[in-house]
C-alpha cells in the first residue's frame, strides 16, 4: 500500500528509490569504463532486493560482512557472494559450508593460519573447493596479514590445503592509501608468481575513494557499500551532492522548549552515535545553520538560531551521518519516488552473527 | 533449549538473569524504604518478563518511550504506563486513545499547548480521561516548560480540557540536578496549589542519581531503566560495581595482526558508538588494560599491551559503556545463571514510533 509522506509515522528511514537507482547505475557506468568489477557490499542497505538490482546493472557478485547476511541474500537467489570476515567456530563454520551448497560461488577471507585451518577442517570433504582470499592491511590497523611474506605464507597454506583454493587478496585501505596499497599488492603478487601461485583476484574497497578506485591498476575487484544511498560523511568528502542522498531520517518536531532549541523524535535508536568527524548528529535539509546537537536514545536535540521557523509539529527530513548504522536501527525502511512510499522488512537487519 | 555459553554463537547479548533479578529487589528495597514509588522504564531491557519481574517486585507500573513499546507491553498484560513523551499527529494520538481502552492505567506527558491539544481533541469523547504529567526543564536542557508559571498555565489548560486530567510533574533532571529540580517543583506546586489545583504526583527520573533520588523529599515517583542491567557508565559513577553487571556483550577474537592488537566480531552495529564520556567502546572482563579503540561496524580493534594473552578464537566478555542502546541492537538475547542460557526474542526491540 503507497503512502504519501505526510501519513509515515516518524522517526522513519525513508529511501528515493529513483536516486538509489541512479547512484547504483552511475558507479557501475564507472567501473564498467574503468574495467573493474564491482562487487557491492549489502551491508549498507541489508535488502535482497537492491542486492539483486545492483546484480542487474552489472555488478560481478556482492559482499557480506556476516554469515547471516550471506544466508538471506542466498534465500533472496543471489548466488556468488564474498564474506569478507574471518569465520571461526564450530557453528559458523557448519553454517558457512551449508551455505556453500546453496550458491554458485561463495568466498571468504582469511588473514591467520587459525581461520585457514578451521576451513580447513570444514571443507576438506566438500564437493567444491572454497576459494579463500588473503586479507592484507595496507595501513587502515584492522584485519589483514602485515607484510607480502605472510601474506604469500598464508596463501601458500591456503593452497596447500584440501577443500580450500586460494583465490586471491582482500585489502580494506585505509582512505587515501592507494599507493601504499598498490605497493603492497604488487610486491605480494611478484612473491605469490616466484612461488608458482596465480593471484585471480585483487579486491579492494571504500566508498570515500570510489571514484580513484582504479588509479593504480592492480585492484580487479572493488567493493563498495555507502554509496548506494550516500550520506553526509560522503558529502563532506566530496565524493557526491546532497541531491545525490537517497536516504532519509523522517522526524517530527515534539517540542520547542526555548527560542534556540528544538527536539524531535529521533535519538540515537534512530540516528545512532556515529559521528564520523562531525561535531553533531545529521543534517537537516533546508536548515543548514541548525545542528542536531545532543542525541538521548529517543530525543534529538536542534540547536537553532533564535527565532528560526521550525515549529512543533513539523516534519523534517536528515541526512544521516554515517547510513549504513542507520539502516541497521530499523525494522523497516520507506521506499518510494514522488511521495508516494512503500514500507519493506530490512531483510538483514541485526544480522549480527 | 539451554545453551552452555561456549555454544552461543557471537557476538550475542547475554544477561545474567540473577543479577539483573538482584538489581531489580535492591533498588525496590531502596524505594519502599524510603517511600518513593518506581516506575521502571522499560526502554532498557523492552521485554515483557522483565517488566512483569519489575512489577511483581513492588513497582507501580511502568515507563515506556515510545507507544509502540507501550502496546507490545499491554499485550504482554502490563496495565498501568506512562509514556514519557510529547505524542503528535494523528496516527499516533489514534494509537494512543486505543491503547487507554486496553490498560486499567496511561498517563503521557506534555510541554507544550500544541500536544494538549492533540490530546484533548482525541480523548474529548473518551469513556476514560486521560492523565497528563506537565514535564519540566530543570537544567537538562531536552523538553520541558521552563519556568514553573509556564507549567501551571499548561496544568490549567490540560485540566480545562474535556477528556484529559493534571496528574501532576514530570521531569528528567540533569545529574546532580536536585537541589534546582526540587526547587522548581517546590515553587511550581505552590502556584497550582494557589489556583486549586492538587499535583497528584511528581515524577522523576535517572540511574545515575538512583541511590540520592528521594533526598529531596518532593518527588513521589522514580524512573529508571539502566539499573536493571547497569553498565561501564554507571560503574564509573560509584552506582554499582562491575559485580553488579548483569548483561555484557559475547565476542569472539578473529584475528591478532600485531603484537599490541586484536580485532573482535563486535563493531558498532553490536556495542554501538555511544561513548558516554569514555574514549573507548567497553570494558573487556579480565582484561583492565586492553582497550576498544575502534570500532567498523563489525570489527571492534583492541589496543592490548604487547604480548598480553588475548589469542584468536578467544572468547571476550565487554560490559557496554551504555547498554540502553545495546540491548537495542540485538534481535535476541541470551538469559541465563550458572552457565545456562535461554535464547530470548528482545520484544520491543527497534520500537521508534
Amino acid at each position: 500500500m503507497k503512502h504519501k509522506i505526510d501519513a509515515i509515522e516518524t522517526p522513519a528511514f525513508i529511501v528515493n528509490t529513483a536516486i538509489a537507482h541512479a547512484n547504483i547505475n552511475r558507479f557501475q557506468r564507472h567501473c564498467d569504463t574503468v574495467g573493474l568489477r564491482l562487487r557491492p557490499h549489502i551491508k549498507t542497505h541489508k535488502l535482497v532486493d537492491f542486492a539483486k538490482a545492483q546484480m542487474a546493472a552489472g555488478a560481478i557478485g556482492i559482499t557480506c560482512q556476516k554469515i547471516s547476511e550471506a544466508e538471506i541474500m542466498a534465500t533472496g537467489g543471489l548466488d556468488d557472494i564474498l564474506i569478507t570476515f574471518n569465520i571461526l567456530g564450530a557453528a559458523k563454520l557448519q553454517r558457512l559450508r551449508a551455505l556453500q551448497d546453496r550458491v554458485t560461488r561463495l568466498m571468504v577471507v582469511a588473514d591467520n593460519e587459525q581461520v585457514v585451518a578451521g576451513l580447513a577442517a570444514t571443507f576438506a570433504g566438500a564437493p567444491k573447493s572454497l576459494g579463500i582470499l588473503v586479507e592484507c592491511d595496507t595501513g587502515a590497523r584492522r584485519c589483514g596479514v602485515q607484510t607480502p611474506k605472510q601474506a604469500l605464507s598464508l596463501a601458500l597454506s591456503i593452497a596447500a590445503a584440501h577443500g580450500l583454493t586460494f583465490a586471491g587478496l582482500m585489502v580494506y585501505p585505509p582512505v587515501g592509501g592507494q599507493a601504499k596499497t598498490a605497493e603492497f599488492m604488487t610486491e605480494t603478487t611478484q612473491l605469490l608468481a616466484a612461488a608458482g601461485l596465480a593471484c585471480p583476484m585483487i579486491s579492494s574497497g571504500g566508498s570515500p575513494d570510489m571514484w580513484t578506485a582504479a588509479t593504480d591498476d592492480i585492484i580487479t575487484e572493488y567493493r563498495i557499500g555507502t554509496y548506494i544511498y550516500n550520506d553526509r560523511s560522503l558529502v563532506a568528502r566530496g565524493v557526491c551532492t546532497w541531491d545525490d542522498c537517497a536516504a532519509h531520517v523522517l522526524a517530527t518536531v515534539v517540542s520547542a522548549p526555548t527560542a534556540d532549541r528544538v527536539v524531535i523524535d529521533a535519538g540515537s535508536k534512530a540516528l545512532t552515535s556515529d559521528l564520523m568527524g562531525f561535531s553533531d548528529y545529521g543534517q537537516i535539509v533546508g536548515y543548514p545553520d541548525a545542528r542536531i546537537v545532543t542525541l538521548s536514545e529517543e530525543h534529538g536535540v536542534v540547536s537553532i538560531a533564535s527565532g528560526a521557523k521550525i515549529t512543533v509539529g513539523q516534519r523534517i527530513q536528515i541526512v544521516p551521518n554515517h547510513v549504513c548504522v542507520v539502516s541497521n536501527m530499523f525494522d523497516t525502511i520507506w521506499m518510494g519516488t514522488d511521495g508516494d512510499f512503500v514500507q519493506h522488512r530490512v531483510d538483514a537487519r541485526g544480522c549480527v552473527t
